[in-house]
């Protein structure tokens, strides 16, 4: 059982993809039964319902009872699984005991568990893809590539990363020579890499996994144990995945304990112990912006990785192609429900309008053809499904009821919400989106992210002055992706500029593909240089100082 | 003037150097003017010296008035130079003129003018060794090597590890693959380098450029404008250094503002004010554990770099050379009266005595072989002051008078400091080893850094015993460098495991040689795992975080 030299060439594809960014997969994206043959669709589904109303099958030390409060945003029923509820403590004495054994196994045994994991949990993508939807309420297909193949990937993006970082430490090294007229002095030396601690992973509601297996593989593979802080909505993705790991650790001889999981309710939450506990040395947090900056702020003691969220932007300056840019968009407004970090929620439109294809069209012309858009990728339920999928909470209709009841004081609806008639699941908690057209007087109500399928049409004086609303707001409050639409390059130019000096990236003119993708080994998600999070998924910084290095130095006779 | 090609192979082997960390200096670290000529030298010390009693050739923005209050360690005289008191708020404003000039320029020509300062620098060691001297009380030869030539190795280290970090990043990419049915997508990608803020390096009395040089190097080569902030009985080698950056800075046609001094006054210190000023993102901190610690705890919206002090340990088990390894750990007593970071403070011996060349031997006499060992380096006034130089400040003398008035409640003196003559400065504040015999149960005394020439020879049970008590105060107090001499490899294999688990790293057997030298290019030098520090100098985790990568993808038509 040699995983690391099992999965070695997949470790080197990876890491000369990081080093070339250029486009590349470990995983297979599509669920189709043409790639993954007829019987793994179906046994993931049966695996997924059999995981229903019934204790998960993983026990954790520590165990002081279950828990378990997660409904399913398609049926609307509790999933009536149920997690260990854990002890910190004893969780943590537990995680102990095995972090020497760990911490001192070879880089490549090390890594060669990580890649297995990651591997299995390539293999379970049908039943995390069931598991996603009925918690986080992606669609199918999302659940299925975002929250798998897609994150996978960023998993093994992490991995490469973690792998350069250590292998920059040569183990050993032989130094020679004189101080002075003494004689020649000879020292062996030896470098050990050396965990920093327990790693805290708080895994958000909408995408578990997203920064979850970047966060664990990048921690676990230098030597740390991992503790995974699922979402009490989402806990089922997270749970499969510590159980794969446990299985993998045992199975290599490791204590399982080094991963671990800490369930929790809304009424009692335990991200707060993990953080102020001794052992904790590390916390990756992916939630909102409110926890976000407090982890930023009152965790000193630990090394802290954030993505949290902004307001995303478009602005519009000119196009050549008005129908595919509102496609472009407006499947951006869709597309999971506007619950990506990556979707757009505020767009800036020149008061007189823009040049397309040539002609000036309107302001009004501009944001009809967003809102056509938007009806067009819905006209289908079967469509709607797809694209959309469900709502994860309440709180998303409730904010779209709140802003539908303000009027114009929320701004003028340009696109109404409503619920859309799911093909299969008549309960789900669907909305399509509302768009609302606002002045950039009117800043405090798109300043901030409104979780879910709500976005605003800024009206702006020209087009300099949508890029500088938009890009300064990237900078104030933050930004995940930032798009330009622009046929003239000194304008691209200058929008570059502004975004990046905001700390912001800006992609331009994407058209004829999903623009909230964040391609893994290519994209670098999160700058770090806005409200938006304070670290990069991921690059050498995200792993370099999850490991530190002791040396032993001895004189050679 | 392409500085980067001039000096490229300086850094090629540089980073060859860190990448299999043999012995190498890209610096002459003798004096002698064999190899320098006979009027470096002679013009050095006349530089030094015309900068005497007057202002330091150098102003600020923001200047409001002028301040100094260097006082000479060997002459006990104020050097009478006087530095600029800066206002913070206009110098941060000029501060920020040039950033983005310098964050914008190719990664090349920035790093060119890194290694042009270094190399400016290392035409000045001459005046910079009598600069040292004067304020840190550093002999001659020790300002010359470990504040010269071996300070500015570190410093060139630190541009190799960020000329690794920034050369991880390519800096476009090509990206294609189709969406589904869609049509083949192809976005070119740019990958900024981007500077975070501020860097602030608070340099300490006793070393100023150890940390100074590579806390600049690696925020300046990043991006990242720096404000250098002395202390105020050392702030010559420092606006030395400030002068050299500015001159090269703006010989290349960028903003000298790039890099700034903060001078202040013991009764009005700055720190503070740069480290809460909202455009700072970065600090190196050299000094005391105190201060150091209230960084590490407060300075959450930083990132912190930390080197401060710990009881450093040698744990004595058995020697084959008695002679040799009492003079190697008496030279560290003595080495610059053990104001180093490396120098030993607390002596591990059995009660029962230890092996030595076959026979055994009891405490006392190990003891006094070091005691012995001791008082044959400062025979000599020559060599006196050339191995111990003079204390930096009153506090030191304050506290052996202090411990030689407590009797036996400090110990018993196993020998007894005195003020030794130096030969050409009649006033210099000095001081040889105090030495102290205790037990482990009056680890209070020892288990925290008594600045200056004070050690401690502690009795312990047995070897294991001596090996416990020295590891374990590693992890609790900090250490920074640790020895054992044993000629058991059983017993220095535990003792690795020991220091290593405990955050720390060992040195074994060394003799022939002075055991406080810390290599760059091949000793990491700070764990960052106890509490004698945060960060190691230098390794990619010291570089890495100090910018970050802003991208702009554009859609291919």
């Amino acid at each position: 059982m040699d995983w690391f030299a099992e999965h070695r060439s997949t470790l080197s594809k990876a890491i000369d993809a990081c080093n070339h960014r250029y486009a590349w997969t470990a995983y297979a994206e599509s669920p189709s039964s043409k790639i993954h043959g007829k019987e793994p669709p179906i046994q993931g589904k049966a695996n997924f319902e059999r995981m229903l109303n019934r204790d998960f099958p993983l026990t954790m030390p520590g165990e002081v009872g279950r828990i378990g409060e997660e409904v399913s945003p398609y049926t609307r029923e509790p999933l009536g699984i149920s997690y260990p509820r854990v002890d910190v403590e004893t969780l943590y004495q537990a995680m102990a005991a095995g972090k020497e054994q760990w911490a001192e196994t070879s880089v490549n045994t090390r890594f060669g568990v990580c890649l297995e994991i990651l591997h299995r949990c390539s293999q379970q993508l049908f039943e995390n893809a069931h598991a996603t939807m009925h918690t986080s309420g992606q669609s199918f297909i999302m659940a299925f590539a975002g929250s798998g193949a897609n994150a996978l990937d960023r998993g093994l993006e992490a991995l490469a990363y973690a792998y350069k970082a250590v292998q920059d430490i040569p183990p050993t090294a032989s130094w020679q020579r004189r101080f002075g007229s003494g004689p020649e002095i000879q020292l062996e030396k030896e470098y050990k890499l050396m965990p920093v601690g327990v790693a805290a992973v708080i895994c958000c509601a909408t995408f578990p996994l997203w920064n979850g297996y970047p966060a664990l593989m990048a921690s676990l593979a230098t030597g740390n144990p991992v503790v995974m802080k699922a979402h009490p909505n989402a806990t089922l993705p997270v749970a499969m995945l510590v159980r794969t790991c446990r299985e993998v650790l045992a199975e290599a001889g490791f204590d399982p304990n080094l991963v671990t999981l800490a369930a929790d309710t809304r009424s009692e939450p335990v991200a707060k112990t993990l953080l102020e506990h001794q052992d904790t040395a590390i916390v990756d947090f992916t939630g909102s912006p409110a926890f976000g900056s407090w982890i930023e702020r009152h965790c000193s003691q630990l090394q802290v990785y954030t993505e949290t969220a902004g307001c995303n932007s478009v602005v519009i300056e000119s196009t050549d192609n008005l129908s595919a840019m509102a496609t472009a968009i407006a499947q951006s407004l869709c597309q999971a429900s506007a619950q990506m970090c990556t979707s757009v929620q505020n767009i800036h439109i020149p008061a007189a309008g823009i040049m397309a294809q040539g002609r000036q069209i309107s302001f009004d012309e501009v944001a009809g053809a967003i809102v056509e858009a938007v009806n067009q990728l819905l006209e289908k339920p079967e469509q709607a499904a797809f694209l959309c999928g469900a709502l994860v909470n309440d709180d998303i209709p409730d904010t779209i009821s709140r802003l539908r009841s303000e009027g114009n004081k929320a701004g003028r609806i340009l696109r109404d919400s409503a619920p859309y008639a799911h093909p299969q699941f008549s309960h789900a908690r669907t909305a399509t989106p509302l768009i609302l057209e606002v002045s950039q007087q009117q800043k405090s109500l798109y300043s901030q992210e409104l979780f879910g399928p709500i976005s605003f049409i800024i009206k702006g004086q020209d087009s300099d002055d949508c890029l500088m609303a938009a890009s300064s707001d990237a900078a104030d409050y933050g930004a995940i992706t930032s798009h330009v639409y622009s046929t003239d390059e000194a304008f691209i130019l200058r929008a570059q500029q502004s975004f990046n000096r905001s700390g912001a990236s800006l992609a331009c003119n994407l058209i004829n593909m999903p623009i909230n993708f964040a391609a893994a080994y290519s994209d670098f998600h999160v700058t770090g240089l806005n409200p938006a999070g304070n670290a990069c998924l991921t690059d050498l910084a995200f792993v370099c100082r999850r490991f530190r290095v002791v040396q032993n130095k001895v004189m050679k006779a």
